[in-house]
């Protein structure tokens, strides 16, 4: 969850202490053995970590433009499912034919803008595998709440129900066949969106770029300290691990970065989206006991404190 | 607000005047005690410094891209916003059934088209975290005024009202069904881009970047003189001044680029863009007397000698 | 606008001869009071150009992407109206509903086909800061000038126009009404075009990147001579200045093609553009005068000696 | 078929063991005979090495990108496959008209969410040249198995029936015209995907770059060790070896991504998504037998040990 | 046109043999004169030809992505011909109303197929600027082959006759508005893909881009012997060659890929992927006498020996 906070410096550096704990080591050895060892017979021009370093600087660009990428298109994406949500609803508004403004129509309305709302939250919590039926009851009627729970995908199952309700409202004559096609293909965008967030989820960036870059980086860092044998002694440790940091810091954020849904303090910030979409559907369907209470209660509070920003 | 208009350089020195100052100390301090301490017995490489501007390089212009195509991505919602506006009043004006050309259906026609003019200015507000509410006695009758007093979220329920008068048309036979789902889908855009603005506002660029960044670009401004050391003297202060800033100036006008709508001089001329929207519809349905008065008084006039441009 | 053809070497050049002069300057004069001055002690490694030098050429890779990100867009949008003024007049033909071939119905049809035709010329005179009107009288009938001379925005009004008849046909039954809705849709993509092309002519690059560049560009040049105080003489001045050449021309192309709309050599060629659509539109309505007539005299010719390709 | 496991570092060295046996061969013999020779008397400086580093890296990161983009592309239009599946039975079950929930509605739903589960079966079959027909007795009916028998492209024949069951419906009244209409817009998207499918499988990577990038490679390995003359010996071979892995990995994961649908470890898991598909459609049209006996048995099973993850 | 097979070495070096030939000269010259003339005491740091190398880099890469993209986007277009074309025929298929499978209604649905596979091929043509008629006898009926021989341009003029054929559908009760206006729609993708594949024919890639990079190529090349004086004999000449040839490939490549429309080895395939749609087309309309015949006669074949792979 990206918020605008300070990061503990700790916070940071805890990602790469044991990497940099190893480079240390080796660096230290190199500088102590150096004398005592012929190594210092073995010199490489430093030119050749040059372009080991011009190569790992163009693939953790690479790799930093394709994690930024994914984590980029997840936040689109449930920027889509506001818009779609409150599509949904300004149409099923707008559309509903019901000239006596009955209180039939009205509590539909509102059944159907409650399980939009748990929609939303369902996926957040499908997407970090946690269980997608929680608080489900605040939110869902009983008859729906039987219907979903014998479902594997809850989320896919509350679009059924979306659809059931807009063929009974077509039978009904509470909307006519223009209408109903025009909300289902809302209801179609959704599900877009949902299946988007899965292919984001269940698609592993390849393992074997990430573990290329680690041999390269490696590979650099070994040879670094040949490179600089004439400068050996007190400088050459911090220098290494300096340089080292450099590099391993791009590597953990592009890794941290590439999976938006892992219930990390980097993810899509789902659960505060949800409530933002909450908010935005009971007001209108004019819940005003809700919008009054929304800042002492809610189902869906997040503990913020146990996030960090990346 | 980005204008054509020559930029004063103190503006722009001034953004990294504090960063400069450290590093013009860094470098003197460097320079006076350099013999004194025994300093100049630790030199580094100068292929050091280079490797480490290579991977800076190649963040900076990661970071230009990505902060670029933030501000690019409102611009072109902006001009979405332009396009669909027109769109909206074209298509009600061309559908509408009213051969007699009643008195009723213009001034329909007229707070409809006001109501969305009041819109963008209302949008862009909120995005500057100003009163969404500013100036809507200009724009809105007073029962839509009463309808969104009540809402949080102001631009969301000017699209709600836009909702129920499609509603009304379709229920007076102003609107045949296809014409009502039609204009409802230009709704649909403009909910789509007033949710893609909230996007790009609530999302913060992910702030380990621009913190690693920071690090690796002290890494680099401290590292330099010990390379530079053959040459200490009067030349390598201004030399690592000048080397600093032209890195410190890129990251800078990143950061001031990619929140297009901060209220800062390089945010989306929203103001601006409002006001052609609002010459141009009101053109549409014949309001001669703004267009004549248009250049004398406006309620959203921009006091644009306080943007410089970015 | 581009063609192909060959270019002068004294165009490209003119557009560099001031900024050459003053380098060509700068080169001879450290070149000859070099010996005299004690500049010759101040000697600066060639690392540190190579430095700025890397992030010149990564900011101008940044900026010539973006230019040509815009001038390419330009170029899709004008091709998009192409598509968009041929599928409209097809879908005129292929919807209206004229079982006795009536003379009336192909009056209309060219009428609004030369609308259209109109619609693209004065597009790009808008763009281009023109006189929209020009030739107008060729194009459209007396009431349809009345009409938009009263307008500021001339092909927003051609739209209301379109939009006009399209009801007209609605009302007499010579369209159905999906089919006009179905038209209006096409009115809205080519309303879209327009206002991509005014985001496009509106919308400055971000001034201070180029500045910026200019900064770190004679920077480099400025630095340059100094770490090569070793080769001083006759090869330093065309040495600097082919170098300098070299960084500069990427820079003036960039400028040069970012602004596609503004009536330069390399701007899109709208008018010629146009010149096809009206063939094409004129072959669909069998008007065969036109196309015989179209290599002898057309009133919207182009000077194209005047236009060199960039 | 990337799933997250930890690869056997054999099964990488195993992809560049032949090219890496040629450089060691190489620089073994030059290490050897380079006394003997009078090739000490050739010395090439370290730059020449680097600038051809330098634009090998580049095209290095152009190809990884394109590699990727293809990868991801497909992807993505598999995740599109699994959305529409999913829209197409939704949209069928909630327009269908059907007030006396008769047996044969509900048969002829199961006919065609079987037959979709197929399509997707046979695509993934196809474009890995396997035979699309395989286990189709399990999901279609007699009479579609033989329609499709007597077709080349198989995928495309189950859309003709798709098609032609809407027809169907549309003349029992079943389906009303939109939302025939609406549900043939969903067979479209699904007859894209299944091109775009075929443009990625068919499309070679244009040849010559790869041909160009072995040809800078091997240029760049055979004169390294001219650069590093004055190192030879022990250490030389190594180094080559490890720099010239470095380069050819980089290569060779380009080369195993770029081809998404090859059958390969590292291609679309297309099996796997079938199976989610099937799995999704099953549960909405109710068969919980098959929901039951998932884990247990099923037709397209994957012997997923056959399979690394790169 | 880009297929597997093995790609000549002459072929390739063919398209480079001129500038080699020019580069081995100079650098023939400057080996054999550079002990007569004083050349050698002009030498320059190799530093300069770097930083000259690394703005080519970046250069070339801009370029290669730019061509790839035309490439890459004219291939994406043609697949979407596939698909259109692919859902025009199912649409007309499943759509038309024909209870009776009266023979006149087979006959009419295979005169639209032949003519879309037809058109299909004339927009081939017609961007090769090849006669867009050849073998139109095999395809249209006579009146449609009169139709189109009064138009300049064939493949729109086919696009007039579907929707001509649509229209008369509708008189006659065949399809109903909607499915008109749905068949419509896939007409105007095909009437969008026609003219992207125009625009990008039509469209000239930045010349003076092109004319850049060869002086900045020429410059680099013209200085790398001065850098080299060092070295200079018999190692100079194959040195300078090679790294030449490096540069001068990429930019090579580019070029030929960057136009995808001008029958050269490397265009899009457009005659094998019309051939597809044939294929596809004519299973569609189950018209069996040319699947059999299919790999015996046909009046499109491709000489295939005629076209190398790029």
């Amino acid at each position: 969850m990206l918020l605008k906070k300070s990061i503990p410096w700790g916070y940071i550096l805890g990602k790469i202490k044991y990497e940099i704990l190893v480079v240390a080591c080796y660096a230290l050895a190199f500088g102590l053995w150096h004398e005592n060892l012929n190594l210092h017979h073995i010199t490489i021009p430093l030119t050749i970590p040059t372009i080991i370093g011009t190569i790992i600087s163009l693939l953790l660009a690479f790799r930093s433009n394709q994690a930024y990428d994914r984590w980029w298109e997840a936040r689109i994406i449930w920027g889509a499912i506001v818009n779609d949500s409150r599509s949904l609803i300004r149409q099923l508004q707008s559309f509903i034919n019901d000239p006596e403004f009955s209180v039939e129509v009205s509590k539909f309305t509102e059944r159907f803008a409650k399980r939009q709302i748990f929609w939303c939250y369902s996926l957040g919590q499908m997407l970090r595998n946690q269980d997608p039926l929680g608080h489900a009851n605040e939110y869902l009627s009983k008859e729906d709440f039987k219907f979903i729970s014998t479902h594997g995908h809850v989320p896919n199952a509350l679009l059924l129900l979306h659809g059931r309700d807009l063929k009974y409202c077509l039978d009904e004559g509470l909307l006519n066949p223009f209408q109903q096609v025009e909300l289902d293909k809302t209801l179609t965008r959704l599900c877009d969106s949902m299946g988007k967030c899965e292919r984001i989820k269940k698609t592993v960036f390849p393992t074997t770029y990430g573990l290329y870059i680690n041999f390269a980086l490696y590979l650099f860092i070994t040879l670094l300290p040949f490179g600089l044998t004439e400068y050996v002694g007190l400088v050459l440790v911090p220098l290494i691990i300096l340089i080292s940091a450099a590099f391993l810091f791009i590597e953990k954020m592009a890794i941290h970065l590439q999976d938006p849904f892992e219930n990390k303090p980097t993810d899509t910030p789902m659960t505060s989206i949800s409530r933002t979409i909450e908010k935005d559907l009971r007001e209108m369907i004019r819940d005003y006991e809700y919008v009054q209470e929304k800042h002492t209660a809610s189902g869906h509070k997040v503990a913020e404190k146990d996030f960090y920003i990346l």
